[in-house]
């Protein structure tokens, strides 16, 4: 039996079809009225909904709660808060008449610089993966769609719209479309965003091999493929390699280009239909939830609220608490300095698409304030004023009001915005010179930030006692922030993403933007954290990184299911050592020391967020399957896994392994490499026919004896070992007047 | 008027033609009886001739003199020096019946572990290319041929025959061609060798962009190119390449190969007849030297062998002197500690085809005691065994003879062999426990270092009190040690390689030495000191680094001819600040902050070696040519130099720069790029034309007001300014129902 979609396929006119895959506006799908089917709305994404109140591309939206930047959601490393997260969302949705929430967006974080890396996870794609799932199983268990985006090795806003990131493929398939594969396989998507971006020279919006080929092909993706908005360069190319939706709409000159290529046979009937029932696929299964309000008795913009304070709070990541300053308490503060403008003026989220006009907004300063006992003496100074440069003024004053005080509050940070990469990881002149100048002069300072990616620390991080990364919080992040410093909630938070010590020991540094409309992935597998283990260069803070006012204990590391087709489990056992309640993420790594090919020192393979009460024991068990343990093979062309040894590492950060283990793995399936003649000397010898065969050549063929002698003492060195087996023998045979070796000598002998 | 090898080339039958084609056997190219066409003897190469004396691959060769290996010689920094060492060599290849010498090797050092970095020069291209001018020049000048190797992209031993060095065409042309370039152009060599690895897929042997494109086209070569010993692939490819001449032969199977082709008018007449004639013309060019005795009255096994005293006093690098240690005093030495058995069993150049039977052999042991007063107390200890493993007991031993002396020599370090890569920069075991046990219990302790690129020091480097970097230094580095050791000479080497703190720090390190065929310079440009330095890491020694026992000023840098056409001189002073003469190379570096594609930060533009008596100055005059300032821009296909400010740096090594200055540079020739729609609007806005395009369509077309507002106030951001025109435009027109702009809008505005 035909779906709803086949149907009204079967019926539609050449016109219709063209104009189903382009939008009706800029925010929405083409309607085709006489056959009532309806118009989808698509609005930003991801941390909260934005509706255009006007339908323009940048003006004002409705309000909708401003949930943390993604920066912050993934340093929860809480699968089940983000799936919470993503069905409030969907709720939101429906409140707001959206169907598909533009999100998530889950590219790799390649440079701090990245202008949208607030709009990003992480640079794991294991982390980046799971988060997106969650997020994506909560959205559409409302019946909304997502549009998982940007698809794909899109990691610069520099000439964004034309520049070719050059990657190789085994580096693109195990970092920059893990995260897609995961999520799309995991949580099905009903839309895909295509990036702005070429790769390897290919439009992505032309990209046949992403598009099609892997998407479809390989990862069995159902929904419909839409442009990142004017992202479309040629339309034709485009529908011919899988991208169904262009965006924004209508499509005007590109749908006249499309009727000429229809009538001139250049564009297939079939290629325009797949595309159109992939949009009517999609709009068949929104159907029935289009236009309804929140389905559930229990959303509302306050619950909602309340659900972005949890996620703040999740968020947050203690970077440094010297000294046990942090929590503070209320009782026991006679005096308190709060100092910089962000404490007034908050910092809830990044620039550009995703910006949502917030149902409330929390004042960090006012949400201290409520904190502190009557007695404690509040002293504040904006320390730097709006447009963030260095104010000598402002910095006296602050000065003056950090040495009235006994705990001094520093904020400091700037927000991201899409489009404009950052110049450098440095915080805007004027706040590192307020942290440096009074972090210097007061022994009791916390350093509260606002970013959406890693920031330059040298000049004040060794003088400040307390350090709290608290990303671009959302809405409610003023609430959360303090409960955070005055210990009614314990930070929890780990950074999904390495904090370097300066910009230059990035790995894209040498490569980062790029130039002559090429990015090149020059450090390859090694992004992130398996840079800094590889290039042994200490980071400020390490993938995975971050404190808690309480301590946990790691032990009775065990595999508690044995090793079968590559699949097991292993258990352990965690406890809360201190004295307060408090959250663990728990990271599981795998290393692969003796694989065929290069490979990352460790990656992350599983995670679990653990709540223990003071002296409670938990066990965490976690689940590794054979792709945990496999490589992308280039030359295969597909995924496998050497039998062998690994090493299994439980985290408290990438750099803090707690316990680890060594497992033998056999697996089955791994296609033997078949030698031929331009194979390596050395690889032949590692076959009981090569050994017996080079023996035969040295007793029967070799002219020279020393080098005879050499073979039959198995004393061959590199410079032999390193040959094709074709050239060996022709050296070793070389007379100067024939050739002693012949076809049928190699049949015999190597089965050539 | 034909040249002979025009009219030999006439006369030949297509079998004598295939025959000439290929070698006539291991170390020679073939012969036509008939017509007195002679025979060529090629030999091994690069810092002594290594000719066979029974023909065989790499057996005994006849007595020869054996110079420093190529890392030594290039960190003498001499030009004059290299080029009479190449005269020598002309000399001996007469003596020996060579008539072309196979070198020099200029690869460039890319990793430290290359099993072949003794035998090539640098990490940089100017350097590099301007030692093998010289020696070119120097063999040349005595009518024998040389053959400049190996070309090109050759920078591990690692499946050497079959591995794909990927590399981006800029960083192939500024840094992996352009010492062969220099090479070319300046010394003119007889031949070039193909390597035996592959380009981004291709075989050196039959790479036409290489062999024929660039070396030919661009660079004028007007020699043969011959291949690498066994390095051709398929013979019928290789010779349409441009790879004239295949060694070693007889051709066999390969001659029939190209007879076929020929026959089936696969193989043109005139490729054929082309690579014969270029391997003629050399023949023709080497008449009435082969055969001959040496044509210099001065020439001997003696002279030569002062000679490569000289070049390895002046190859050797003094890294680190404290206190002055070094010189060491006769006459104050009571007592003195020999300790290493490469005292005793010197290590004066690599393994492999560069293998030279030295004519006469100098022990260092020897040397040094010759320099002693005879009162002083000689202790000798050999320190480890021959395989290099740790030994206890002779650790003890050299402990017992350190602790009974004055002054304690240490020797270590391995020589490094063809065909195999090193595992690490680690000495043997044995060598770095005896540094590490003697230096950590003696407050007096030279090291002593053979090797022939860099090696780890961690963990004996901050105890030893002077280390002398002695490289591979060849037959008469004995007396050349024992001579700079005592302050008979004074050392005046520059390291030619930065020595990396730990081998993780090397660029390459990621991707060395590759796998799964390729190895892919993933670090770009940035090789050698242009990484560290833009990495901001520390290295242990950096490029150009070398003390003396005298010390330099420098003053009074100035341009002394005004730049025009992009070719200026500049002067400066340097004055012998010390009591001994000495020799000092001063280093010319180039920056150009204002590139419009990414640069290292600074270049070796130009070089020179300065000897100086106590008290002496002399102006050091350089010059800069437009090639200097430019670098390759792939979109233009060719080399370009952008107007504006250089900063022109003295250094006394690439970290230790003295004097600099910035100068304004007017360079005619660039090509201007010219817009089109699909540039971005950060592009277009730089116009008058864009400009004024824009603010008329702001105002006539712009759908949204915020967007018009922003642009006539000159607001736009990166959101928008890194869009393609056209894309922006449709943007901004748009309004749901037509596009406002046409093409002839387009036109008129744009030109487009």
């Amino acid at each position: 039996m035909n779906s709803l979609a086949e149907k009204w396929l079967g019926q539609l006119t050449l016109d219709e079809k063209i104009s189903l895959v382009a939008g009706k506006d800029l925010w929405s799908t083409s309607a085709v009225d006489r056959l009532g089917i309806p118009s989808l709305n698509m609005n930003d994404g991801p941390h909260g909904v934005r509706k255009e109140q006007d339908g323009t591309l940048l003006g004002l939206s409705k309000p909708a709660t401003c949930f943390p930047t993604s920066s912050g959601l993934a340093s929860s490393w809480d699968i089940e808060l983000m799936e919470q997260i993503g069905v409030t969302l969907g709720q939101e949705c429906k409140q707001l008449d959206v169907q598909i929430l533009l999100g998530p967006g889950i590219n790799m974080k390649r440079s701090p610089l990245c202008g949208r890396n607030f709009e990003y996870y992480s640079e794991d794609p294991c982390l980046a993966g799971e988060m997106a799932a969650a997020f994506i199983i909560g959205v559409q268990s409302r019946n909304i769609g997502t549009s998982l985006k940007h698809f794909a090795c899109y990691n610069t806003e520099f000439e964004r719209m034309t520049i070719s990131s050059e990657v190789d493929e085994r580096t693109m398939r195990e970092i920059y479309l893990a995260a897609f594969e995961r999520a799309v396989k995991k949580a099905e998507p009903w839309s895909i965003m295509s990036s702005y971006n070429k790769i390897n020279g290919t439009y992505a919006s032309e990209n046949r091999l992403l598009l099609t080929d892997i998407l479809r092909g390989e990862w069995n993706f159902s929904g419909f493929v839409m442009s990142d908005w004017l992202a479309v360069n040629d339309r034709v190319k485009a529908l011919q390699a899988g991208l169904d939706l262009e965006m924004p709409g209508p499509a005007l000159s590109n749908g006249h280009k499309l009727k000429e290529a229809w009538q001139s046979g250049e564009l297939a009937v079939e290629t325009l239909d797949r595309a159109v029932l992939n949009v009517l696929s999609v709009v068949e299964k929104s159907l029935g939830s289009a236009g309804s309000a929140p389905d559930e008795l229990d959303w509302s913009f306050e619950q909602a609220h309340r659900l972005a304070r949890t996620a703040a709070e999740e968020s947050m990541v203690l970077l440094k608490n010297d000294n046990r300053l942090l929590p503070l308490e209320p009782s026991s503060l006679p005096s308190i300095a709060i100092i910089g403008r962000n404490a007034k003026y908050p910092l809830i989220q990044g620039g550009g698409s995703s910006n949502i006009n917030p149902s409330f907004l929390e004042i960090p300063f006012d949400e201290i304030v409520k904190m502190l006992d009557s007695g404690t003496q509040i002293i504040y100074a904006d320390g730097y004023d709006e447009d963030g440069a260095v104010n000598q003024g402002l910095l006296s004053e602050a000065v003056r009001a950090a040495l009235q005080a006994e705990v001094v509050l520093l904020f400091a940070g700037s927000a991201e915005l899409e489009g404009n990469d950052r110049e450098s990881m440095d915080l805007p002149a004027g706040h590192s010179a307020l942290l440096q100048a009074v972090a210097s002069i007061h022994k009791s300072c916390v350093v509260v930030l606002n970013n959406g990616s890693a920031v330059n620390m040298c000049g004040w991080i060794s003088d400040a006692s307390a350090v709290l990364e608290a990303w671009l919080p959302g809405q409610a992040g003023g609430s959360a922030l303090a409960r955070l410093l005055f210990g009614e909630a314990n930070p929890s938070g780990k950074l999904a993403e390495t904090f370097p010590v300066k910009l230059s020991d990035n790995p894209s540094y040498l490569n980062f933007p790029g130039d002559n409309g090429k990015t090149v992935y020059g450090e390859g597998l090694f992004i992130g954290y398996r840079y800094y283990d590889r290039k042994e260069i200490e980071p400020l803070f390490p993938f995975g990184y971050g404190l808690s006012y309480t301590s946990f204990d790691y032990t009775d590391l065990e595999v508690v299911r044995k090793p079968e087709e590559g699949s097991l489990a292993v258990s352990f056992k965690v406890t809360n050592t201190g004295s307060r309640c408090g959250k663990e993420i728990v990271q599981l790594y795998v290393s692969d020391p003796d694989c065929e090919l290069v490979r990352p020192d460790r990656e992350l393979k599983g995670f679990a967020k653990v709540e223990l009460s003071p002296g409670e024991t938990q066990t965490v068990t976690m689940q590794l399957e054979k792709r945990d343990f496999s490589y992308y093979h280039p030359a295969a062309g597909g995924w496998t896994a050497d039998s062998g040894d690994f090493v299994l590492s439980i985290g408290a950060s990438s750099r803090d392994i707690r316990l680890s283990m060594r497992v033998h793995i056999e697996f089955t399936g791994k296609t033997e490499i078949t030698l031929d003649a331009n194979s390596l000397l050395k690889q032949w010898l590692k076959t009981e026919r090569g050994l017996q065969a080079v023996r035969y050549l040295a007793e029967h063929v070799a002219e020279d004896e020393n080098l005879k002698e050499t073979i039959l003492a198995g004393k061959l060195r590199g410079f032999f070992l390193e040959m094709p087996l074709w050239r060996f023998i022709k050296l070793l045979s070389m007379d100067g007047t024939a050739e002693r070796w012949s076809d049928r000598m190699m049949e015999e002998l190597f089965g050539l």
